[in-house]
C-alpha cells in the first residue's frame, strides 16, 4: 500500500467509547475474552489517566513524526492518536509542542510504539501517552508514512475507528464493531465484581465466594499440616 | 514434590519481623552481609511503600493464579504473600479484587514474580506490590500449585515463614532463623551511620571520615593538578 | 591511563551553566544538533527534577563506588558527579549517606551509569539522581579507579567540565567550549517555540503553521475519502 | 472472531512462491520497498537454511501447542506454517515429531514467534525452524486457538496463504497479490546487483559507481588532510 | 552460611546418570513433569554437546573465579561443575587453562550462570560450557564463596550432586534421588516416541495418532471452508 | 564538530597489528589491564575469525550507511572499518555488495555496532563482521556522518588509527600508541601460560600451582566433609 491519509473512518458510538474508557483496560480486556491488550511495555508517562477514544491510526518511519501533523487534522474531539513506527525506535516524536496542537483539535490522547519527551510539561498539561520509552531524541519531517489505515502497534492490529482503552494497566484495543457488546459485558462484569468485592472485603475466602475447594482436591491438590509430613 | 499446601509454617517473632521491616531493603541486605536480595526488576508499583513480613510462598503456573486462593487462608495478619511462576510470564495475576481479599485478612503486601493489574485501584487502596511487570492480562484458575514448599523467586530461594522486607529499593529475603541476629547488626549499622551522616552533613569528606586517604595513595591512586600533567 | 585524579579542570561559566539546565534536556538536545543524548535507559529516580551543572567525571569498577568519595572533594558547588563503571553494572553504589556528603559540599545531583538505592530517602531529601537500575545491592571499596578523566557514559564520551542538563526526558551532555553557543541557540529556540505554541493552541495545524501541505504532496502522500477508495 | 481452522486458501502461484524463497529475504525485502520483515528476534535455529512457501497461519496460546496438529493436515506440499502465540511465551512448541509430521505432509519450514527443542534433531533432519528462542519447555495441548486466520506474527500482520521468504537474515512477507510483482523486481534488483558486484570486486569504489561524491559534498561533508585540520 | 567448601558430596549412581545424560534435555525435562529446566538464556558455546553428570556446585562473587579453582578439585571424574554467581555479571570467568584442568581431572562440562571466553579453544577442545554470555572480561582471584552447597543456577534449586543433562536444547537438574525414577519415565518416554515417530513420517496425522478430533470440536473449535464463510 | 572525512590517520605498526591479532581477544585484553573490551552484544556473524587491523572510524546515522563507501576509499589493506551509529539501531547496514568493495581495496573485517545482513553470503565469501544483529532491514544513502573521527562503539572509545583485534569472544581496541607494549605483555602473557597449560593438562591443580590454598585459608574459606557438617 502506498502512503496514503484517509479522511473519513467510521466509529464507534461516542457514548459507548467513553463508557468503556471509565471501565477501564483489565475491565475490558476481560470482557471481550482476555483479547486486544498491546505488549506491556507500553507505559503511562505518569500514573492516574484513564481515557477511552477512537483511533486515528499513524504508520511513521524510525526517527520521523511528520505524520502526527497530518494525522491532528483528521482527528474529531475525543479521538485517540494511534501511532507504530515501521522499525523498532525510541527516538522522543512527541513533545509539548504537538500536545498543544493536540488539544487544540479535542484529541485526548496519545498511544505510540517508540519514545516521547518534555514529559515535564506533559505532566503538567495533564496530557496522557503511552509510549514505550521516554527520549529527548528529536525527530525530523522527511519521510511520508500513512494516516488511517491499519497497523500493528505493539503487537496488536489495530483498524482505525477501532475503540482504545488505555489506564496505567496498559492499553487494550476492541474492534469499533464489538464495542456496544463488549460495553454490556463489561458492565455486566463490573456489577458481578462489586457482589464479589463486598463480600471478600467482609473476609469471605475466595475459595468459598467461586466454591474452589473441591475442584482443588480434584486437581489433585493435597494439604498437610507441616511441611516435614510431604513425602517427597 | 506434588501439589500440596502446607498449613502450619514457623516465623520469626513478629516484632523482629515488624522492626525489620522498618529499617528497610538497603539497611537489611547490607546487615546480612549483602546476601539475600531478590533481582532488581521486582518494582513496586508505587512509590513509599516499606514493609516487613513473613513469608507465604506460593509456587503458581503461567497464565494462572489459581493457588492464591489457597494461599491467603492460610496467611496470618501481617504476613507477605511470595508468589513465582513455574516458567517466565508476565501476566496479570493480581488485582484489586484479590487485593481486598488479602486485606480483609490481614495480609499486608505481595512479592510476585510475574504481572500486577488494577495497579490504579491498588494504589489508591494502598496496598503494596512487587512485580516484574504491570500487565491487565488475565488469567485462569485451571492449574493446582503449591503453597508453603521452598521457591525460586526472582532469583533467590524463599523457604515458608522467612521474613521480606520491601521498599523503593527493592525486595530482600532474610532467613527466619537469622532474623534476630540480623535486626542487631541492621540496628547497630544505623546507629553508626547516624553518627556518620551528621559529620557528613556538616561537610566533612568520606576521605577523612573512613581514613582513605592513604589507603588509596597505597591502592595506586595518584593526584594531578591538571589532565595535562597525566603522563599517558 | 594509570588511576588518576585530577584536582583542577576547566568548566564553562556558572551562569551559561544554570541557564542550560533551566532550559531543559529536549531544547537543549535539538539546539546543538540533535547530539549529546544519553542512552534513554538513564532515568531520574523521581519525577520533576531539572538540573544543570559542570561535570566531575568518575570512572568506577563493578561493585565499588570508592572513587565518588575521592569525587566529591574535588567538585565545586553547583557541580554535577558524572560516573560510569568499567564493565555492565547496576549495583546500588550511591545512596542517602552519600547523597548527604554530596550536600554538604555543594553537588546538585548525579549521572551514574550503574544503579541507586535509598531512593526513599534521596527523594524525600530532593537529591537528584539519573541511574540505569534502583538496586539495594551494596558496593565495596577495594579497587582504584580514576577522577577527572574522560569517561563513556551510557554511549556518550564526556570529558570534565562538561556542562550537564538532566531532567525527566534523560541526560544531555554539552562541550563546556561550546556552551555559550548552545545557550544562545537554545534561548533563540524556545522564543521561536512560544510564538507556535500560541498559535497551536490556538486550532491552527501543523500543516498550516509549517507549511507542510505541498511538501507532503510532493513526497507522495495521497489523501482518500475512505479506506475503501484505495487501491493497492 | 471465535476459534476456526479455515481448509481452503488462496496462494501465490507455487513457481513464483520457490522462485522468491531462492532470491533470500533482503533483495525481496528491498523489492518490495523496505516492508514486511519480521522482528530480527527471529532467527534460525541453523546457518544456511532459505526456504520460500505459502503460509498457514496459527494463533496458539501460551504454553500449549494443539493447533499446530491442527495446521498441519490443511497444509499443502512446500507450505511454512507460520504461528504466533497470544502473548510473549519461549516455551518450545515444536521438536522433532512434529517436524517428522510436518515433513512427511510436505510442509518445508516453521515460522513460529515462541520457543522450539530438539534443535539437535532438527538440524540433523534439515528440517528449518525460525524462532524467538530456544527452550526445551514443554507445552499442553489443551485450549484451542485458529487456523488460517489473519494474525500478527514478529510485529508483522500475516494473511493466510502469503508468501513466506525466510533465511539466515531472517523473515519476510509478501502479500500473495503482489508476489508476482515482489518477484520482477526482486529479479530486476539482482540482475542490477551483478554489474555492480563484478566492478565493486574490480576495484571500482562505490562513490564512483553511484555517482556519491558530487551529493555527499552537497550534503555537507568537508574532506581534511589530517585530524588536527578540523576547526571545532 | 559461612564460606564453605564441602569435600564429600552424594550422587546418583554414574550409569544413571550417563543414560539420562544420552536421553536429553527435552526428554528428561518432559519425564520428570516438565520441571528442572534452566532459564533459556544458557545457551551453548557451541551445537552439538549433550552430556549428564553430577553436580559440583559453585557460589561466585561478580568478577572472580577463584572457586572454580576449589571446585576442581572436588569433582571425580564424569562430574559437571555448575557455577552461579551472587549478582547478575556476564564477566569471562572460564577459558581454555581452566578447561585444560577440568578435563586432566575428568570433569566433563561446565554450567555458568555468568559469561565465558576463549570459545574459539574450548570449541577446538570439544570442552562444552553452558553460560548466559560469552565474554573476554577477565576475572580476579580476590573474593571466597562456597563450594557443594546448595544454589540458585539460571532460576533454579540445584542441590550438590543432583544430575544434571545438557545439550542444545539447555540445561535440567534431576534430583539425585529422582534419578533412577526418572530414569524409567524418561526410557518409556521415547520408546512410546518411536512408534509414534514411524507412523507420523508415514502421514499418519497427530489428529488421528492422538485422537483429537472429537476433543477439539468439543473444545470450541469450527471449521470452515473459506474464511469469508466465517462469522464475526 | 560537523561532518568530516580525515584522509590521512597515524597507525601502530602493521607487524605489530597483526601480531595482536593472532594472540587473540581475551590474551590482548588482559595484558593491556583488562581494558578496551567493547560490550558482549558485540558477536561474530560465523564462528572461527580472529583479525587484527587499524581502525578506520565511521559514524553512520540510523538507517543510513552511506558513510560505508566515504570510508572504503581511506582504508589501507590490512585495516579494519569500525562503525557507530548515532542513536541505536539494528537496521543491516552492511551486506556482500559492500563487503565485495571492502575486500576487494584490502579491508580485512568490519565491526558495527548496528545490524548486518546477507550473513549467507558474507560467511561463503569468509568476510569477519562483529555486529549487535543480523538484520534484513535495508538503509537508504541521504545523511552525512564523519569518518576518522573519535567514536564511542559499543560503549568504547575508538580513535582512528587505533589497533582493533576481534575474533570470537568479542572485539577489543588498543590504543596505537600502546600497541608495541601491549604486544610485548601479551607475548610475555602466552609464553607463561603455555608452562601452565603443560602442568594443568597433566593434573596439576590451580590451587597448587598458583599457591592458592594458604590465601583462601586466609581470606575465610573453610572445609568440611560433609554439608550436614556445616554449621549455619
Amino acid at each position: 500500500m502506498n502512503n496514503v491519509a484517509v479522511r473519513n473512518i467510521d466509529r464507534a458510538e461516542q457514548k459507548t467509547v467513553v463508557a468503556l474508557g471509565e471501565l477501564g483496560v483489565a475491565t475490558v480486556h476481560e470482557a471481550q475474552g482476555r483479547t486486544g491488550l498491546l505488549q506491556p511495555y507500553m507505559r503511562p508517562i505518569y500514573a492516574g489517566a484513564r481515557i477511552g477514544g477512537s483511533a486515528i491510526t499513524v504508520l511513521l518511519h524510525p526517527g520521523d513524526n511528520w505524520m502526527l501533523h497530518v494525522a491532528v487534522e483528521l482527528a474529531r474531539p475525543g479521538d485517540i492518536i494511534v501511532a507504530t513506527v515501521s522499525a523498532a525506535n525510541s527516538d522522543g516524536m512527541f513533545g509539548d509542542l504537538l500536545a498543544t496542537s493536540f488539544r487544540a483539535r479535542g484529541v485526548i490522547g496519545l498511544v505510540i510504539d517508540a519514545g516521547c519527551r518534555d514529559v515535564k510539561d506533559l505532566t503538567e498539561m495533564r496530557f496522557p501517552v503511552w509510549s514505550r520509552a521516554v527520549s529527548a531524541k528529536g525527530t525530523v519531517k522527511a519521510t511520508v508514512g500513512s494516516v488511517n489505515v491499519p497497523i500493528v502497534c505493539a503487537g496488536m492490529l489495530i483498524a482505525p475507528g477501532d475503540t482504545i482503552v488505555a489506564d496505567d494497566d496498559g492499553v487494550v484495543v476492541v474492534s469499533r464493531r464489538n464495542a456496544d457488546q463488549v460495553l454490556a459485558s463489561s458492565q455486566k462484569r463490573l456489577a458481578n465484581e462489586e457482589q464479589k468485592r463486598a463480600r471478600l472485603a467482609a473476609g469471605e475466602l475466595g475459595l468459598d465466594l467461586y466454591k474452589m475447594r473441591e475442584p482443588l482436591a480434584k486437581a489433585g491438590l493435597v494439604y498437610y499440616d507441616r511441611l516435614s509430613d510431604v513425602k517427597e
